[in-house]
């Protein structure tokens, strides 16, 4: 029988996270002080973040340890499987070797609990009790739920109004985990007032959420705010994701020709690609990385690099990004995590140097591959997850056509259990995609101020 | 750092599952053919299940070879890890070491997948080209899904017509795998116009939902049937859910006092326990097995020993079994797998003789045990594993009164995603308890005819 799982022990997770900052030849451009418009030191990221986050945000170091406390919760579901995707290999009939990272099997069913888990443990050292922070969707929300509980911090959750009356599952994982889950825009914040005084009825925003979360962080005693992507700190805890695979992909007898995670801020495909770009980058390996996006939100494969605010009421420092603009409102789609203007500073470098490839992905065409990738590997994908699918099996079929063996790893970054209502609409044609028209794309971003020097 | 994880290889997935009747001393009673009244030979079977699954029901073999196929599909998700509960033991203050088996890791989020495997093989194998079966909450209905597709089988799930309204991620599960999920009572059997001709609102059973099932596979060519629970295929099929654990234990230097299982037909209770209860007939070993079962649907613990339909229309052979009378309706409790009036024929004749414990545990207690082990433990379980997580609680708690270090094993059934509404019940005080009284007893056993000799 052929080996299916590659599977590691508990000693082999990584006791280093990866920076890559450390071996980029182009440092990605640092952020700017939304007032001064100078660049960002540590201390002026304290007023939402404990130091050592702080810190992390913002270092060049290449390896930062792993306190034990936090590898010995991640014992709970790490390391993760990789597996060889034999039954989805068969039914492409492809010569290439499928691999992939299942980060499904965490208890919260993603990967986010990689970061959740060091920055419940970072404010908790730092004397923090209470925590905030907004959801949409909800992966993010439910990882720091039961991460902050873990660690005996409140939490309060700013979910998106829309989100937080339609999905109720995801709502009710955060408070079994006791978080307390506030449907955003709401009266408990300025923000959240202004907005409701002027249409009572507004649905939320993320832009809305973080406005909220961030607000009740700094007027609220001994709390800090959470962040789940786009930030070099979260990318830098997502990193034990590749490192583990590198290992796993080493117990195989492989090393990857192509490496894929989707795209929505930049946490996941940080964490699968980095620790393999970095052979890219220091050793002449050329992996192919590949950032899998929504075409209904294509920050990567069509928007501009432009200093731009990470949420969309414009309170977080200049963060130089590939984004379509911090008002862009994405189409409604099912990949809730990936509806984000822009991407993370470090990934939006790698990109302008084309140290990376993008690739923005039709809708329906992610849960073609979401429903294939069920009917032969069982596990049903995260809307999000499927983009990463998608864009494996283009190459697998590139593969087929080119009767080459190559060896194709992605993230399979969570399982849409909590998704099923999107499977719904599109096994009964109710879905459809989402363009932008150039004019479009042209529209978003022409608003954004030139900061880039 | 202490081991939190015990985890196998691929190449220690079992090579047979274990037959627990070569060792039982007073063998079960054998079923009855419905109209004879003797007992029945693996023909009789026939018409509804596949040669090697009726003799599977009947044989007396110790070790039956799991096959090749089977084993390389197992691989999917198994060898599932056996995890130290040491949150779950530090928030409750005991010396007990808790190990749970975790089976819910598999893809369609249940134990229910070791036995929809082999039976969708050796119907495949058979020349079936199409089952059908019932489906309550959806565990099994979803695990059917999958193996079906696995083996190129079509599938017709009739699900019970409440939850086909009320449980609709599940019914999605099954569609995205490409099964055909009806509601039941519906318009495509005679025994469903039967029943919507005298109630057109008539909200189904899984009574009903058997009945229609196996009409449907007996008058539509190379169609078999097929069943999640109770019988004895089903059992053995489960032991590789207990005969991993074993080895597990032994690589934490461990072996059991108890082992848990909660109790619905006997499935995943079976699997657990019957490779200990073994070690008890043949080795001397004094583990003590518990079956944990809902107080409103207590077979168990306050049923009768009698033969009984297995269904509630009275189309199945007459089984040896615990059971409230095959018209017994339980309440509407969320553990849905467990709502089942009888027990199997096996575990009917352990209990008769003493060699397992029963208990019955009141609904609002198994939802503080499940959110428990939600906050120490990340997963949060489904309904009906957290029967299982309190029993344990239980013995965690007396452990700890006495002053020892017992080792206690369960199974976690499976996870709770798909079941959020209850959870969200419990947390907002809408659930409650139904304990059933002496009389109410009484008065559904009391129509059961005599046949036990």
């Amino acid at each position: 029988m052929a080996t299916k799982k590659f599977l590691l022990n508990e000693k082999d997770i990584p006791t280093a996270w990866y920076n890559i900052v450390a071996d980029m030849v182009n440092k990605p451009l640092p952020p700017l002080h939304p007032g001064t418009k100078q660049p960002l030191v540590p201390a002026d990221l304290e007023a939402i973040f404990p130091r050592v986050i702080a810190e992390q945000e913002l270092t060049t170091e290449r390896w930062i340890e792993i306190p034990e406390e936090v590898r010995e919760l991640y014992k709970i579901w790490r390391p993760t499987p990789l597996v060889r995707a034999t039954g989805l290999e068969k039914a492409l009939d492809t010569p290439a070797h499928i691999y992939f990272k299942n980060e499904g099997v965490s208890p919260v069913g993603s990967h986010k609990l990689n970061s959740a888990l060091p920055q419940a443990y970072y404010n908790q050292k730092a004397g923090v009790t209470h925590l905030t922070t907004e959801t949409g969707a909800g992966q993010w929300g439910a990882a720091l739920s039961f991460a902050s509980r873990l660690f005996g911090l409140a939490l309060e959750v700013f979910m998106v109004k829309v989100s937080y009356n339609q999905k109720p599952y995801r709502r009710v994982m955060m408070q079994t985990w006791g978080a307390d889950v506030v449907a955003s825009p709401s009266n408990t914040t300025d923000a959240g007032r202004l907005i409701l005084a002027k249409d009572p009825n507004n649905s939320g925003s993320l832009g809305i959420a973080i406005s909220e979360a961030i607000e009740k962080a700094v007027k609220t005693p001994n709390t800090k705010y959470s962040l789940g992507s786009v930030l070099n700190h979260v990318a830098l805890h997502q990193t034990v994701i590749g490192l583990e695979a590198e290992k796993q992909l080493d117990m195989a007898g492989e090393y990857p020709d192509i490496v894929i995670g989707c795209f929505g801020g930049g946490s996941n495909f940080s964490g699968i690609s980095f620790p393999f770009l970095r052979h890219n980058l220091i050793d002449g390996k050329k992996t192919r990385i590949i950032a899998a996006e929504p075409a209904s939100c294509p920050k990567l494969t069509r928007g501009r690099f432009e200093y731009d605010f990470g949420d969309t009421v414009g309170m977080t420092p200049f963060l130089p990004m590939y984004t379509l603009g911090h008002d862009f409102q994405p189409a409604d789609i099912h990949a809730g995590g990936l509806r984000y203007h822009g991407a993370g500073t470090i990934v939006s470098q790698l990109r302008r140097d084309n140290l990376i490839e993008v690739e923005d992905i039709p809708q329906l065409e992610t849960f073609d591959a979401g429903r294939l990738f069920a009917q032969t590997e069982g596990t049903i994908p995260a809307p999000e997850s499927a983009h990463a699918i998608a864009s494996a099996i283009r190459e697998a079929k590139k593969a087929r056509e080119e009767g080459r063996a190559k060896t194709i790893l992605f993230n399979l970054s969570g399982h849409g259990l909590v998704d099923m209502s999107a499977y719904d609409q599109y096994l009964h044609g109710e879905m459809q995609n989402y363009e932008l028209s150039d004019s479009e794309i042209e529209k978003t971003v022409s608003s954004l101020e030139k900061l880039v020097p």
